[in-house]
Order: C-alpha cells, then sequence, then structure tokens
C-alpha cells in the first residue's frame, strides 16, 4: 500500500556535516530549523526539546556521535553527554549502544555515519511494518484515540502510535481519529494535529481529561500510545496521561494499543517500578505559552512520564510481531534475556 | 472553629443598585471588577464566564432578577434570559425559581432584594457546614486531590469542595493539597491555587492526566470535587474530567467525594444520561491564552462537563448531611420527590 500520502513531515535530517531538526518547540507557529554542528548542540537539542519522541531522539544522538568523530573529538565523552541529555527514553541509550560497539570495532568516521544511517533508515522501515500490524487489529469503521505525538515528529517517519493510525485510515479501518492534547507540553495539540491537518486525515483535539466521557460515549474503540521503555514484563513508561487513558479504557471495555521499535523494550529493567520517571521544572505548568497562568508563590508536580501496567494492555506492536496481552514469559520469548 | 483566615477572598457582591463581580477571566494575572447594572449585563457576566461556579451563578442571576425589578423592566423577560445564560448548572434554575416564587407572590423590588440576599447568605452558611461534615469524614494526614474551582470564587464564599479542604486543613486533617489544572479553562491552575497561595494552603498543581499516577504513588486518599447537577439517583455532572478521576479513584482505592448545595440537586432529573452537557467553543481547544497554539484547519470536540455514575461517589456532602453510596432511595429520603 501506498502510505507517502500520509506521511510529509521529516523533522531529522543528516547534511553530511551537520545534524538538521525541525524544532518542535515552535510547532505549528513556525517551521524553524536548527543546525547542529556538533555533539554538544545535539545534546543542547535533545535536552531542551527541539527533538523530541523516544524514537527520534535515538536517532539524533546516533547523528551526535557521527559529528563527534568527523571533528576528531573525544567520542567517550561525547557518548556520555548525550546519554545524558534524558533519562526515560530507552531508545537513547539503545542507539547509543549501537554507535559504542562500532567504535568498539574500530570504526572511523564513515563507517559511522553509515551506522546513524542504519539506525535512521531501519526506523522508517519498522514503522512502516509496524503501522500494517497495529491496522490489522482494527475492525472497519473504528474510532481511535492516541496521546502526544507518535508520529514523523518522534520518529525517523511515518511514526509509531500514529504510523498505525496513518495505515488505519489509508485501509479505511479507521472512521475517526482523536488526539489529547497532552498537558503540560502540548504535543498533542501542537504537533499531531499538525501532522495530522498535513496528511488531510480528519481528527478532532480533546482536553486529556476529556478522554473518559468520549470512550463513553461509545466513538472510539481503541486507544493507541507510543511507548518511551517497555520492561521486561511488558509495563510501559510513556508520556503523562498514558496510565489514566488504560485505567478508562479498561473501565470502558476500550482496547489499549502500545506501538514501539524494539529498541524501546529494556529487558534489563524487570518492571515498571524501576524505570526513572523524569521530572521536570514546575513552570512548564505555571505558565502556558510563556504568559504565566499561575499565583506567584504556587508550586506544582510535573512528571512527565508514567507507567502503564501490563494488565492494561491489550497489544504491543513492534516490528518483531503483535504481542497480545503481554507477560514476562511472552516478552521474554520474543525479546530474549 | 474560626475559618477567616482561611476564607479571604469574595467574589460576588451586591452594591444596592449594581452587582459587582470579580472577573474570573483575569484572575490571577488582574483583579479586575465588573459592575453589572442590568439583569442583560448580568446574564452577559455569566455567559462569558466573567463569573463562574454553579452557586455563585446562581447567587448572580437573583441578583440579576433584583435589578430588573429595581428598573421597573419585565420581570419574566429578565429570568427567561437569565435561564437561558448557561444549560448544565441547575443552581441557576433554583435560585430563579425561588425569585420567580416571590414575584409570584406580588414581592417588590425590596421584597426581591432580601430574597437575593438570602440565597446568597444561606450558601455561605451551607458552604461552612458542608465544610464540617466533609471534614470529618477524612483521616489526619491524608492528602486530596481537587478539581477546578469550587471555592469563595463560585460561591457565596468559602466554597464547597474546596471549603472541605478549607476545614480540613485547618482541622489538621489534609496535610497535602493537589489541584489538576482543569483544562481548558485553567480554573484550576488560575483560579483554586490562586485562592490556595491567598490563604496560605500549601497545595501542588498538577496536569490533569497526573492525577492516576498520583493516585498511584499513594500521595491522595481522597478526591474531593463540587457539582452543577445532582441527578435523583446521585449521578453528578460536574467539570469536565471529573469521571475520569472517579475511575481512577476508584481503580486505585481512592475515596471520592462530591461537595454541593442542596439546590445542586435536581430530583427531576433521574439519572445522569438525561443532563444536558454543555459544549464550548472547540477554540477554547484551539488556543491558549489568546494564542493559537493548533494548527489552522484543525477540529476539536470540546464538552465542558461530564457525569460521574453515582456507583464511582463514595459520599455525597449538601448541607442536609452525608450520604454516604448514594442510590435513588437513599436521594428520594434526603431531598424528597
Amino acid at each position: 500500500m501506498d502510505y507517502d500520502r500520509y506521511d510529509r513531515v521529516r523533522a531529522v535530517q543528516w547534511r553530511g556535516d551537520h545534524l538538521r531538526l525541525l524544532d518542535q518547540r515552535l510547532l505549528p507557529q513556525e517551521e524553524r530549523w536548527i543546525d547542529c554542528r556538533d555533539a554538544a548542540e545535539v545534546t543542547q537539542a535533545i535536552r531542551d526539546l527541539a527533538v523530541r519522541g523516544a524514537p527520534a531522539i535515538g536517532i539524533a544522538a546516533a547523528w551526535g556521535v557521527v559529528l563527534a568523530a568527523q571533528q576528531g573529538a573525544s567520542l567517550d565523552a561525547a557518548l556520555a553527554m548525550l546519554r545524558a541529555a534524558r533519562p526515560t527514553a530507552v531508545n537513547l541509550m539503545w542507539a547509543l549502544d549501537r554507535m559504542k560497539a562500532r567504535i568498539a570495532a574500530g570504526a572511523g568516521a564513515q563507517s559511522l555515519e553509515r551506522e546513524a544511517q542504519a539506525i535512521q533508515d531501519e526506523d522508517l522501515a519498522a514503522n512502516r511494518h509496524m503501522g500494517e500490524l497495529g491496522a490489522a487489529l482494527i475492525a472497519p469503521g473504528s474510532g481511535v484515540l492516541t496521546h502526544c505525538n507518535t508520529g514523523s515528529l518522534a520518529t525517523a517517519g511515518f511514526g509509531t502510535a500514529l504510523g498505525v493510525i496513518r495505515a488505519g485510515v489509508a485501509q479505511e479501518r479507521i472512521a475517526r481519529v482523536f488526539a489529547g492534547e497532552t498537558r503540560p507540553w502540548q504535543q498533542g495539540a501542537r504537533l499531531t494535529m499538525y501532522e495530522l491537518v498535513r496528511d488531510g486525515i480528519p481528527a478532532q483535539l480533546i482536553a486529556d481529561s476529556a478522554a473518559a466521557h468520549l470512550m463513553k460515549s461509545g466513538a472510539v474503540q481503541w486507544v493507541i500510545v507510543g511507548a518511551d521503555r517497555i520492561a521486561a514484563n511488558g509495563d510501559t513508561a510513556n508520556k503523562i496521561g498514558t496510565y489514566q487513558l488504560a485505567i478508562a479504557a479498561k473501565h470502558h471495555g476500550v482496547k489499549f494499543m502500545v506501538v514501539a521499535p524494539s529498541s524501546t523494550v529494556d529487558m534489563a529493567t524487570a518492571s515498571g517500578g524501576q524505570i526513572e520517571i523524569e521530572l521536570r521544572d514546575p513552570a512548564e505548568l505555571l505558565a502556558v505559552g510563556g504568559r504565566r497562568v499561575v499565583v506567584e508563590g504556587a508550586e506544582a508536580w510535573n512528571p512527565v512520564f508514567d507507567v502503564t501496567p501490563a494488565g492494561l494492555i491489550d497489544a504491543i506492536v513492534t516490528e518483531r510481531g503483535v504481542m497480545a496481552r503481554p507477560t514476562e514469559a511472552a516478552m521474554r520469548a520474543q525479546f530474549g534475556a
């Protein structure tokens, strides 16, 4: 199936001697590109959320290592700096481990460039494949709800959860798409709606807190989300609010699908309780769009991820296949160790 | 107990020949007062959310009738206009019915003024009483989560759910307060935090979607919310997101309390399914703080209330007492008809 018309954005672009990133903090009002010319600038872009989305972070970090190699900078220092840029997304560690293994094997800059390109190309291919696998689970005429942004902006292209939605819409299985706005950073409102409108996929934005009311109305049959880290027992860390959606989905008999490349699976983490949840600056909640909305003196608690236990997940879709109702044994069989 | 230090805001003030309203759209950045000089201006203030909160809407509407009477305007027209200002809050209808009954009994402007003052005074007294009743349910050292704004800004003073929190803090039963920001209108972020900071009650703001993650952490024992309408079977309409909180609370064994004056109870509405849910302008989701955050061409679905079924409610607190696990029979016994 030709999905190209549903996939027009490329946010991470390698330009031979620098990395171009579409600055996701400014979308959709402004399409401004950032040129990162060394590993420190890539680290900064990851930390400041100019590039975000677990797979895209991993890809950008791999290119950061290439820049360090081209410039003869310390590769150990580059790896350490990039690794510390964000704590929750395991794809970051996975991509850097791949680069590190090539470095240990004596690879030079050109060889590292090929490895980073492979990481990027494989991610796009995996997303296309996951799109097909996930869409096959969805009955024609369904409504779906997604959270955060898991599209072309968050990956090498096509997207994970949004890739399933793209494939499902193209195959006319999905009739209605809803996107949660995803406070505090509004990835759903700003980024997912941007991709969907650009690709001509009809969709409606909702407040995150309207999801249960939407489910009760019968308008959605699946909640489809991405992941930042999947533990060995299937527990899944993803954007704050995912857990709440999973509870509401279970309450209403709505199915819950996690879509992520196998690089998101972290078999070294036994369960979700061991995943470090990133707490970000309370200021993200106290101001909206740069304007203070909360009285001076107020405090806020701003965890940006949460963990959805495996028991609330109906299917984990990776490029290796569909795992229905994930268990530790099934996870071990599919992802080893 | 002296609660005055916990209750410093009065948003609805009668000034003899006009009604002063604290414009809640501008808080907390600006404390601007609006003077309403006729019933049409009061209607406008209700419709535009300058005054909001089910009890405060009812009180303001009663004063709108007084203004019409003072000016010799058509009282029928004033009643009809005010009644149509917002559809979900039943207190609006209740207060207007009280005024209408006085009109039918031949009351003049002075007598109507006394009736409106009684509505306002009774609301404050009811809130103080409900605060005591609700706080008595809370074990010392508890954490609580509230939603939207149900405080002095939403009532004649003290508040409903926030009144219970004020009383609970004063009695040292409540050790930690969390407030959901309450998209799209940010009543929690803008108004509840404003009241709490002003009254020196330590509290933390959270994203609405962080509530389940917070509950899982064990930090809250009660969710405490207000109501816009309570049906004859105990089903409760309240700010969008309340239903989702109730589901998450049940999932975590966190208790769920609804606090509202008995004027919020609508025995003529058999169940929540019959409550009209107000859909507001999608623009409220597409822009934040007046700034467009979503791409042009995007659509949004913006219900601003939802219904929490009685089965998810542990206690309904009115000034008539505490109803544990509301049922139709218990509701009929307490509220008649």
